[in-house]
């Protein structure tokens, strides 16, 4: 019976992610063409480069809706690392001549350009040897040869299925800025389980840790495994037994998956795959539910940080760690706290504080009685002092004190250390910003005319308040 | 060089509490007396009793500033357990005809008198064998034969300073209000280490735990008596084996003792044994410094408890315990908490809190992912419900939501609360005052009326406030 329904709600699916047959004559004629115009332009630059289709076209497991192509530039190995993005620039630039061209960056700068309606990648990497990486991109061409031998042409549908539901839960992408499951590490999941269902089922029953070897390089050998990667997910890559490659999968992600696999289960739906649209609240309804909130919400808004998006988000998510640790320190109790960008000119930090003013006083504990220097420091120190409010005196074996706080508004505080952002821990792009360009602190119920202004940022805090996943929305009504 | 201070301030102490050739001639004289007219009383009532001379004038370790005269009457074994105290009161009653009485109440009732200006106490037990207790009390005249049998004559005075000590700094006593070392105690201690200063030295050395077996009951057998007795200090009873001396002594009590010896021999002074009166702050004075102080001050008021002193005390302590987990639960944070009592008519509760109101939102905790059976539970109640501010949601591998609190204010909180006392811990008889006489809560200045009208409890809440122990005051400030 759920079975059924299960697979009721994958031939749904499918028949939105599988590329018609025409689709796919398009996408495979541009990839070839493509193929041989960056092979002609790295002649034409001198450079001895073999060029390889790679990603979801080249194993024929990408979604009909996003069909990104994938073009590997392989370089030889005399080419220096520090001319290996300016190179492949130069020639991809070269093969992709009149498209639209943004550089992106990985570990590396690679070249993004929309050719004929799709999106292309062209990546440098090193023709090495197995095993003898020089670059993180050089596996790639070995990941795609890896799963073309074995992964069957039925299962590349189950692969589709898995990427869709996880796009759907918004747990699937390895870029900084998700976080989540990467497309090869999808297509290793449905190999090593065996469909789309199984993975699922593999997730749904996580314990403590999930460890995949595929190859079963640590056969015998899985306390030198447990040692070797901290990670609560383990894929080991097929292809280099000392990486893993879950590595990138943050947490949230991973029991993200696991929740909505286990929902999924119970009460499969096409919502986990294509949640409903996020209705931004009218500004009206937004002051309301803030009102009604009972919480305090602090926005901290600054303009453009000159960064490639991977690296935008990676300095987004360190600064948002360090303020919350900030005003955790400071004694503000931070309940929920994310961070928004329009990747262009526009970044929000958010933090939903219990209160946005704290108690003046606060318990400050001392040594135990045991530690006979600590404790004369101590009591030298916080003896008639004025920020001591009573004491020193003696509880549960220990000096304590209750002196009054240096900081109980977490907008003076924020402030305050803002002025010097590098020293609390933002992130050096970020924290210029801030000193060129200052920032603005709302709160509450300010925020509305940003609010307003900005729908992206709007569909962001609507879904901010609301908290839930959205598969929880849909699913629990 | 701090040998000789410490010398100096003792035999100024000394001066005050070795009690004068006539003094001591005065007492035991009355003591003699007293001996003979309850001997001659119970004679009267036809008990066949032992009457015996206890307590610290009979092993002259008495301070003479505190000479209370304790007049065992040892009766037989044929006497019901629940007629002892009748008996003896009417016996007591007797033999101190003429005199002001008061019922007492230990483990069974006895009686205080005040008899030529002395506090005489006379205490029912049972003439029983040692080893064959039939009530706490039997004991005593156990003790008084064992420290009068080893006590050396110079060491009654390193007796007398260790109790002034304690006095001084506020641990001495094992009624329950105090909850700190007997004079028993005191007297095994300096047996045991040899000198007032040695047992200083001795705690102010403390670490973990402090054990004295001075019969050496438990010689290689150390490991059965941490089982037997679990408080952190052990003085075993030499009279019985099974019993630590110390058992009532509390932890603050303890650790203020060690706080205090091991300031004393940095600083030796006078002001440990005689800490200076306590001036209470004017009303105006008081005002200010609740205002100054950021945290917020209740005060729960109430009428006479009808119980003698140690159960009124227990009650009290009792039901404070209580009161602040009530409010600890409901997400208050209290600083300190005190009571205090007149043991007549008037009762008070203290709570020092970091804020009055707390923020309407909180974090609730759910199940980890692994509890599915949980999850689901938790999501089905959580997921839509008007409490419900945001979530629940997955954060570190569990579900989570902020909802809303239902108290907000500790007033509220505590009058609902207490409209059933018995139901969150308070004791029994201080919840009939409760429902029966009702209660007053005061927030910060409005106790100022109160604290003007009653000087006990003026000099209570002015050290409250203070919070320091004494002797800090006096040494640092």
């Amino acid at each position: 019976m759920q079975r059924e329904r299960i697979g009721e709600v994958c031939r749904t699916v499918l028949k939105r992610i599988v590329p018609s047959e025409k689709q796919r004559r398009e996408v495979e004629a541009l990839a070839k063409r493509l193929e041989r115009r960056v092979a002609l332009a790295a002649k034409e630059f001198g450079v001895d480069a073999e060029v390889r289709l790679t990603g979801s076209v080249a194993k024929d497991t990408w979604l009909s809706e996003d069909p990104d192509i994938d073009v590997f530039l392989r370089v030889p190995r005399s080419i220096p690392r520090k001319r290996l993005g300016e190179v492949c620039l130069k020639i991809a630039g070269k093969a992709t001549e009149g498209s639209k061209h943004v550089e992106r960056f990985a570990e590396h700068p690679y070249l993004e350009a929309f050719v004929e309606g799709y999106r292309v990648n062209i990546v440098p990497c090193y023709k090495v040897e197995r095993g003898e990486w020089l670059s993180a991109t050089d596996r790639t061409p070995f990941h795609t040869d890896y799963v073309n031998e074995r992964l069957k042409p039925e299962l590349c549908d189950e692969v589709r299925l898995l990427k869709r539901f996880m796009k759907g839960i918004g747990v699937y992408g390895a870029e900084i800025k998700i976080g989540g499951f990467s497309g090869y590490l999808c297509e290793l999941l449905t190999l090593f389980y065996g469909s789309f269902l199984r993975v699922l089922e593999a997730f749904a029953g996580l314990r403590r840790r999930l460890i995949v070897d595929i190859e079963g390089y640590y056969n015998g050998r899985m306390d030198e495994l447990a040692l070797l990667f901290k990670e609560p997910l383990v894929v080991v890559d097929p292809v280099d037994k000392g990486r893993n490659v879950a590595s990138a999968v943050q947490k949230e992600k991973l029991y993200g998956f696991v929740a909505a696999a286990r929902a999924f289960l119970k009460n499969p739906s096409v919502w986990f795959f294509y949640p409903s649209e996020i209705k931004p609240l009218g500004r009206g309804q937004l002051e309301q539910a803030l009102k009604n909130r009972g919480s305090s919400l602090l926005f901290l808004v600054f303009g453009r940080v000159e960064a490639v998006p991977d690296v935008l988000w990676g300095q987004l998510y360190r600064s948002l760690r360090s303020l919350r640790r900030l005003l955790a320190l400071h004694g503000f109790s931070v309940l929920r706290s994310a961070c928004w960008s329009d990747e262009e000119s526009l970044n929000v930090f958010v933090f939903e504080l219990a209160q946005k003013r704290i108690p003046l006083v606060k318990c400050h504990l001392g040594p135990p009685l045991e530690k006979s220097v600590e404790c004369e420091r101590f009591l030298r120190k916080h003896s008639g002092r004025p920020e001591t409010v009573a004491g020193p005196y003696v509880e549960d074996g220990r000096w304590v004190v209750l002196v009054k706080r240096q900081y109980t508004d977490a907008v003076d505080l924020l402030r305050d250390k803002l002025k010097n952002g590098r020293s609390v821990g933002v992130a050096e792009k970020i924290s210029r910003v801030f000193r060129d360009e200052g920032f603005r602190i709302f709160v509450n119920g300010e925020i509305a005319d940003l609010y307003e202004e900005n729908r992206g940022f709007a569909r962001f805090l609507t879904e901010f308040l609301s908290g839930k996943p959205r598969w929880l929305e849909t699913v629990s009504g």
